[in-house]
């Protein structure tokens, strides 16, 4: 690390982590799809009604694996009309902990990216989600060393990103945030004085989708990791 | 908040919260109660079959309802042979929101505690667990404020105090840990140069019972957590 270059540049660059470092997403559809197989048993029912249940239990349960699972038996339950085999619940709870347990495959041209950067500028990983799960993850990265700070919170929002400025004395103006999801990673940012850079991932979970389509001067789209550093200064005007 | 008060005195005080601040594991123990009920259908099993589930389990779901709540349920596919009928299922994780949504009762005498600790000392509330849940609980508390620096871990060791001492940069020899488990609040602090304070509770959960007596000329116990203050120049010799 180089401190020199880091204290005579104050750019902070914060980075989400699910399906921005690595693949997530994935491994729900992986699991979403059996729980669609199932249902077809019972034709009175749609994978709405899985959603709607997930997304009401979000209250409860919070982001993550565990509520996942726990809200996927619940729906398979309502949907069988309490007829579901306890041997099917027992396959979700295998696949929940095969989920928990996933190798992580960190995304393409993340490690370079990272590191020129980390050389440059201060990073910090700024991840939503299960303490526990987040916490395996990152150790199993192997990409830490890369960050001067780690934040796991339980969701993100204007008041959380403001929490973490507070926190570390950054400079909103200064802030950059990059993340796969408008939602989480670039509306509360721009609407609190930071810049973003949205990279879209092939999966985006339902409740991340936003409604009408985002635009602000405030933020970029850009393909692949490896295009931020070209495109900081564009961003940035500095 | 008496800034100048914070500033002549160096002492740190860490709080744990469930089951020192206010109840938390009684929960958990009226649910287990219902298991067991359970259980007397099928005489084959005990419920030390839930513990040894559970041990495991914590691999993948760390500490928390939602991983206890998984647990059960794979513990009672498991002792019915797969016979358990999914509207006991159903009841658990309706028992399970229940307990996340669970009034928090505060404890005795630990508001005024704290109201006085708080004027003195710099305070740090460290509790582990699942950060979701945590939030919530410490939000329902209304003593937030008394604190200065909040930590959610995910595990409680020598490694997790050692990243606080270092974030905030405190001297072990300056630091109190109060707390209601010997194995968490105690032990790693006594065994990193830090002094400590065992208030028991009336439930102490199995994974956290320790098999033998634990002695150390670094902590003391108390009964209520208002004999803090009267004992703190004794315990540190200040």
């Amino acid at each position: 690390m180089n401190k020199n270059k880091k204290e005579n540049n104050s750019l902070v660059i914060g980075f989400d982590a699910d399906d921005t470092l690595w693949e997530n997403e994935n491994i729900f559809y992986e699991t979403q799809k059996k729980f669609k197989k199932i249902l077809k048993n019972y034709s009175d029912f749609s994978e709405i009604e899985l959603l709607k249940i997930e997304k009401e239990n979000l209250n409860y349960y919070g982001y993550g694996v565990k509520g996942f699972i726990l809200s996927l038996i619940e729906a398979l339950i309502k949907v069988s009309d309490k007829k579901i085999e306890a041997e099917i619940i027992e396959n979700f709870l295998n696949l929940g902990k095969k989920m928990l347990d996933h190798p992580l495959k960190i995304l393409p041209n993340v490690e370079d990216t990272l590191k020129q950067l980390s050389e440059q500028y201060i990073l910090i990983l700024i991840t939503k989600g299960d303490l526990f799960d987040q916490e395996k993850k990152i150790h199993k990265s192997n990409l830490a060393h890369y960050f001067d700070h780690i934040e796991i919170v339980s969701e993100k929002n204007n008041s959380s990103y403001k929490k973490i400025f507070k926190k570390y004395d950054i400079d909103p103006k200064k802030f950059l945030m990059v993340g796969n999801s408008i939602k989480s990673d670039i509306i509360p940012v721009n609407s609190i004085g930071g810049k973003a850079i949205h990279i879209p991932f092939s999966y985006t979970w339902e409740h991340e989708i936003i409604d009408t389509k985002y635009i602000s001067n405030d933020y970029i789209e850009l393909e692949d990791i490896s295009l931020i550093m070209p495109s900081i200064k564009k961003l940035l005007k500095i």
